[in-house]
């Protein structure tokens, strides 16, 4: 019967026949065994429930849905209630176009999300009146945290004093206190309404609006923080900002928030898109990717990550921060919600919100003078009351205290949920709304009223009929790269199918519509797949405990790296302060680790590219007593299983260190080896790799982390109960995707998970062998076998040929192919991982297209076409080029556009030729240029 | 605030203020005053419901679809439960790319549909066993009713005679007597399995298996038909045909049925993709689209609709079928369940069905020895309880009679609902299935059993993985132009927005999944939503009643022009049978006057293309007592609204006849002018032009009857109930896309639907001043105004420069844009409608596109470039052909490829160049070519 893991698997029976074969082997079992060393081989199979259907998991997943109760959120604290326009969910959050794309590291397929990114660049620098945003943050929570981290580098201050508002979001206070603790910094919260600041201090941080909802005139706290010598972060609402005067227009440094509330479902806590905003002269200082104008080799106006010489994967253990997921999905879908409403409609939106806010708190005569959205009202002793009342009939209010609630409105708020509200304070209704429809900003105080304008640029004013935003959306989308049109074969990154039935419930109202602070009984449904989804993922890799709420790869690493500090330091062991990590790391762990309040000593490898058992004796040797952990990639970077692993593990623990297993090459270990069980004791997992999460064009993640029992206790907690102890601002991260995990391991069950094991394995070991006489391939575990990626050496032909990896990736692009992961973990390769999902056809084509580059390489080796002007070196070609009316390159038009493989009626061309990163870092323009920026192209 | 009209609706209020000021007038209202004669302006208003936000109407619609109870159906009879692969319904139902598209007859811009269509005429004649299969038919009824006509005209017989075995489907038998009727043919239903056959017949229907689930050899009575000179037709189950003997291996003349079951929801009765296929040597007698293979300027392979000129439009009275609109949509999805599950997935899934059904009977012991999936059962006197207690446990089964029930089993059926039915019948479940699972086909009476291959062809072998099938299906979305690329003009088309809201329902389960003889209580919802639609729909018009029934404009005619005769019939007027039909008038017009038993006139128009008055007096004269009905357009086929319109209207009434008002151009009217209350007796509404359900590139349509009170009891009646006065097969025909025109209307409210019309106007009369200097308007009314589309006549051009309207169009390609309806209504010319969507710079990019290439043919003009060889005559031009290594054209390459005004970054580029039409026709290919046909391109 045909299963679902058959439709997951790309190869059927006989492709894997065929491709065994092609490797020696008779079958899959016999290659598993020759691949996976036998010390941390498990054969005890899998305690998963077995496979469901398609539609028996969709069934499923209703009935935890139909646990769920959706009802009018008026909490508030960062998360509101929103419109989604229709356009925007089907043809963003629903398209294979925009979610199935990678991170935009290949800018000439990525023109499209690029372009977007700029928008929301542009839309969060308008509004908050700062000069340059990064392309999102995780949530506020970690922007706020962020924030910080750059006053504390920027500030030539001692003091290590970070001093916080009590007016805002506890989940944000949560957050800081977790990443400050490790960094060596005093988080001071004060109630800056009463008290003083201090006199030393580097930073400071204020909600804004207030989490009471009190709109304060925070120009005075600015000045004087700057005169002491500290930063300024502004946490503000991005709404509010279209009514109240900007963070930079009131002297903020650095602003910092969330866009969930431009159209992104709430999703009982994400994903949603944080963002980060600086002043002038802080650029260089800003964490995350950023996006800039450059041009391509035609002069061609073009986007592109700039800076990314800024980032942790390069800068390793001296990166500040170690963000490599954004939100680029949701902050596509927050951007897009910014240029389909346009300045005036957001305007309006927000005064809709403002006047509904004013309304209420005319029944409610709280006194409240200045404030946006959210009312703050005193109940004494009534408070629990209120609350249930409200609830009763569907209506959530904030719960701050015995005496306390506070209520917040949003664009879905209607006049029968204000009725709800009064009835359940018991005041009278107020007179009728009419008088207020119309009317101006009634409650923002003169000074504090926006007289400056935003989002004036053409893309905020152009798409604003439904088929124009529509259109918008396709055009971009058509310029992009993405699964849904070809094999994405980066090594490291596991772009596997995103199957349709996993995605379609993240649509659905019972799972987008929860607010993260709802009450238990709205959630019942959510709690259910998550500790069902935490289960499936320790029995798969062995541990005994797992949190989901850290909401990218990055932020598993640093609560995994937390939880074993915490650990030493429960047990007296504070001068365990080392993190042992192979020279061959990705270049976050490193940046993890000296978040997370340790040093990094590097240990080296062998030729082999395994990690060098001799080093790391020594270093354990070194830093006996210091040695706090090792943090190891398995199988490794290389793509190899290390037969090593056991024995590393064993020594590590001899020396009284815990072993930290990354988790992004799980892939390759799923059903054949659980990392808890061979010697790890903490691992972090992206459910965006191994367990199809879209990639979403750079984010959203999910980096869930599992640890044997020793560490349970120091996982992450619930940002508002617990408040040293959050990675993220909500209890379960970016809870609205974990649907899509869950059915992806309902659907395969125990057989199918395996299966899908042994043929990404199988899938590796093919390419290898079909392009090792073409290309070296480096590293290879027993055997000569390859784990579930392969790295091609481009090294001897660069140097003898003047063709480089970027040469090949960029004519990759030609033949119609993403390039495979460039130059990681070893400078001058290419790591190709094929994943399980992509079928014989599409690996064939892959193969045949780079032996077909190797004999374009040959022809310049020849001599036959120049170096530095060949079909490699002036790679990608557009159609605009190969169509010029003058073709002065030494080989045919044919060859630049139409190399063999590719077919004619269905030809990706990508929109911009090779682009210049260096010239855009020069001129560095990060929100979108002026129209005029374009003529004379 | 920003209303759903502002975004339904193209220009904003600037927008709209420049255009008008183009065409010289203050306001909108102004402009309606002048355009529409004031002797059919309406002032009353609409009393329809204000304006719904899009969350409102959301809102409204889920309540609805809350009243509808989805239940477990096997009532069978040709609608069943079936699993949509999520992978399709995201990526063909739901994506704009798809369902935004036009019906192919710019085949250049639609080879993606056209293959797909291809694969559905190859799905359909392998399975069916036949020579050539249409491209969908409008559902089993109507195509039973196709293949009756077939019959008639291949068979030389001379007996009226047409046998419908008793053992056919119930509303099969109510459309074929529908249709049999105005045709003279007499329906004779016969117990086939103990009556005999009569001696002189020209055709015979069977249903294959049974009604009653009966699987009989057909084989002796299709030899007998044809021994007495008629023809066969099998109505077969598709899925059937995996297992059982294929109609043409029995001899069978043709084949007819639905493809529901392939994936398609069941939507309380539609749309689903109807099939007709035929035997050799009747092809040329097939109704419908039919594509085929052809080739292109360059010689590659490429497909288009093949013996266009069997088509209605252009035959007119001299046709046979006035078929229309098809099913696109439903049978692309229908070929991609084929596609995607190939040849042994079908046939798994069929032997699933059949040994469910199996084992359903050894519970029941009906003894029933030969069927597929479905038993029938006697339960005397018992049967309305059996299917109640079914009903109580949700299980729906079909009540036949007193004594009898029966048992469809389908894709979707469990164990469960096997042992729900069990307990209704009071019976014993069977020992356990596990016996059955893997068994051979059983209850197949070895003579029956299919021996022979189907699907055979790669394409149903190779996209099996979702990523596969993903891949495919954007491939080919890619090849082809639909709204969500750029503005499709086609005048009488009314291609304006279909909102993601007003779509988004159709997925629902509570209205993709209900049957549609579904128990009452089962549909409470759909009857609701139907009948407040009938009411919106008769309040827009000014009719007394609507019908919802016909599942096309081409059905809505022939319903009307029915109702038109059966209503002189029930007074004793028989011989009023003359229909009056202008010359210009669509050819659809004089086809369906012809089905519903009425002689066709031909009335002239004048000079300006209205009706010619006096001849109209004169035709009136001549067939003073014979006159059944005029059938007119308004605003007329020439998109002017005609003054004489109420003196037409009063002429004919006053000669006793009725006036039918085609509804096609409805969109000029909406608010304006109510045809029921100008004069008009009768209409068919357009929903899938003016009310915004998508064309879905050639269906689905639905096209309702609207009525003034004295033809109220003429409108279609339920097929169940009400034997001989069904057009479509369910009740309320395409039951599952009525929320979108039903969102529609709730959104738009009065204000905005009027609104709608009067840019509608605006935009025609916008694009008619601003091309009026380059190209000559045809026709106008009042003040030189057009109504909302303009003819620009190219036919001097075409005279003194040979540059072809074709040439233009096909040039509009290389510009980005669909071409305009083609000469018609009048040879020659291009038909704009732009409709209230498009936004100012989208009707300028056309208007500066029509003036460039205005431009163009003046080079040509002045011999700059040949006649017969110059941009406008070679195109459109593939990206393949403006990067080919030699260039032999007297113009620049960037001329070819890159008009002004097409974006270097986002140009669509065709598959294919011009298609040679006459070549495919000589050389008919109409099922998927072998794969070594495209060797050597």
């Amino acid at each position: 019967m045909t299963t679902f893991a058959s439709r997951h698997i790309g190869p059927d029976v006989d492709e894997q026949a065929h491709m065994l074969k092609a490797i020696g082997f008779g079958s899959v079992d016999e290659l598993m065994d020759a691949a996976v060393p036998e010390v941390i081989r498990w054969r005890g199979g899998l305690d998963l429930p077995p496979a469901a259907s398609e539609e028996e998991a969709v069934a499923e997943l209703r009935e935890l849905a139909g646990r769920n109760r959706v009802s009018r959120s008026m909490i508030g604290q960062g998360y509101y209630g929103t419109v989604t326009p229709a356009v925007i969910r089907r043809n963003v959050l629903e398209s294979p176009a925009w979610y199935t794309a990678y991170t935009p590291y290949q800018p000439e397929i990525s023109q499209g999300r690029l372009e977007a990114l700029l928008n929301f660049q542009t839309m969060v620098t308008d509004l908050t009146g700062l000069a340059t945003a990064n392309a999102s943050m995780l949530d506020e929570g970690t922007a706020a945290a962020e924030a910080m981290t750059v006053a504390r580098r920027a500030s030539r201050h001692k003091s290590t004093v970070y001093v916080v508002d009590a007016d805002t979001y506890a989940q944000t206070v949560a957050v800081l206190r977790t990443r400050a603790e490790p960094l060596g910094i005093e988080l001071r919260v004060l109630d800056l309404a009463s008290e003083p600041l201090p006199e030393e201090f580097f930073g400071l941080h204020l909600q804004y609006p207030g989490a009471s909802g009190v709109l304060a005139d925070h120009a005075g706290l600015v000045e004087l923080a700057h005169e002491r010598g500290a930063l300024v972060t502004v946490a503000a609402d991005l709404l509010a900002l279209t009514l109240v005067r900007a963070p930079g227009e009131i002297g903020a440094d650095i602003a910092a928030g969330t866009t969930q509330r431009f159209g992104v479902p709430l999703g009982f806590g994400g994903p949603h898109a944080g963002y980060l905003a600086v002043r002038a002269g802080l650029e260089r200082s800003l964490p995350g990717r950023l996006v800039g104008v450059s041009r391509d080799a035609d002069g061609a106006s073009a986007y592109r990550l700039a800076l990314q010489t800024r980032e942790q994967h390069i800068r390793r253990e001296k990166a500040t921060s170690n963000i490599c997921t954004a939100q680029v999905l949701l902050a596509v879908m927050a951007s897009m919600y910014a240029v389909y409403h346009g300045p005036s409609g957001l305007r309006e939106i927000a005064e809709r919100v403002h006047r509904r806010a004013v309304r209420l708190e005319e029944g409610l005569r709280t006194g409240s003078e200045a404030f946006f959205d959210t009312v703050r009202a005193r109940v004494p002793g009534r408070a629990e009351a209120v609350v249930a009342a409200a609830a009763g009939r569907g209506v959530d209010l904030r719960l701050v205290d015995a005496d306390t609630v506070t209520v917040s409105c949003d664009e879905t708020t209607t006049e029968a949920d204000l009725a709800v509200v009064w009835d359940a304070f018991g005041v009278a209704h107020p007179a009728a709304a009419g008088e207020h429809e119309g009317g101006a900003v009634e409650r923002i105080p003169a000074g504090l009223r926006r007289t400056s304008g935003y989002l004036s640029h053409p893309v905020f004013n152009t798409h604003h009929s439904e088929t124009g935003m529509l259109r918008y959306l396709r055009r971009l989308a058509d310029r992009d790269y993405a699964l849904d049109r070809g094999m994405i074969p980066l090594g490291s990154c596991t772009m596997k199918l995103n199957a349709t039935t996993e995605m379609e419930p993240v649509s659905w109202p019972e799972f987008a519509d929860i607010h993260p602070y709802a009450p238990a009984s709205r959630a019942a449904g959510y709690e259910q797949m998550v500790a069902q989804l935490e289960g499936w993922l320790a029995e798969i890799t062995g541990y005994d405990a797992v949190s989901v709420q850290p909401n990218a790869g990055s932020q598993g690493e640093l609560s995994g790296l937390l939880a074993i500090r915490r650990y030493h330091r429960s047990r007296g062991d504070e001068g365990r302060t080392v993190c042992l990590i192979p020279s061959s790391a990705h270049g976050t762990n490193a940046a993890s680790a000296v978040m997370a309040g340790l040093r990094v000593v590097v240990v080296g490898c062998d030729d082999r590219g395994n990690v060098d058992l001799a080093d790391l004796d020594a270093k354990i040797e070194k830093h006996a007593g210091e040695l706090a952990a090792i943090m190891v990639t398995y199988p490794s970077t290389h793509g190899v299983y290390e037969a090593g692993i056991a024995d590393l593990c064993a020594k590590v623990h001899d020396a009284g260190g815990q072993v930290y297993v990354d988790g992004a090459n799980l892939n390759a270990l799923v059903g054949f080896a659980r990392p808890g069980r061979f010697g790890a004791d903490v691992s972090h997992l992206n459910l965006h790799k191994t367990f199809c999460i879209p990639h979403g064009g750079g984010g959203p993640g999910v980096g869930p982390v599992a640890v044997r029992a020793h560490l349970a206790g120091f996982l992450p907690g619930d940002p508002l109960r617990d408040g040293s102890h959050a990675v993220a601002a909500a209890a379960h991260g970016s809870a609205g995707i974990l649907p899509i995990s869950w059915a992806y391991l309902r659907m395969m069950g125990p057989e199918g998970l395996t299966a899908a094991t042994a043929v990404a394995v199988l899938s590796a070991n093919y390419v290898a062998a079909r392009l090792r006489d073409h290309y070296p391939v480096l590293y290879a575990g027993a055997g000569g076998l390859v784990a579930h990626e392969c790295i091609l050496d481009l090294r001897p032909i660069t140097k003898a040929h003047g063709v480089s990896v970027d040469d090949v990736a960029k004519r990759l692009i030609d033949y119609g192919f993403h390039a495979p992961t460039m130059s990681f973990p070893v400078a001058g390769t290419l790591m190709v991982e094929p994943t399980e999902s992509e079928d014989l056809v599409e690996l064939d084509r892959f193969c045949d297209a780079m032996i077909a580059i190797r004999e374009e390489i040959g022809q310049v080796a020849a001599g036959v076409w120049p170096g530095g002007n060949n079909p490699l070196s002036n790679a990608p070609h557009t159609a605009a080029c190969v169509s010029a009316d003058e073709w002065a390159y030494p080989y045919p038009r044919s060859v630049a556009g139409f190399p063999p493989g590719v077919d004619r009626a269905s030809k990706y061309w990508p929109p911009v030729r090779r682009i210049d990163g260096a010239y855009g870092d020069r001129n560095l323009v990060c929100a979108c240029p002026s129209p005029d920026a374009y003529e004379g192209e």
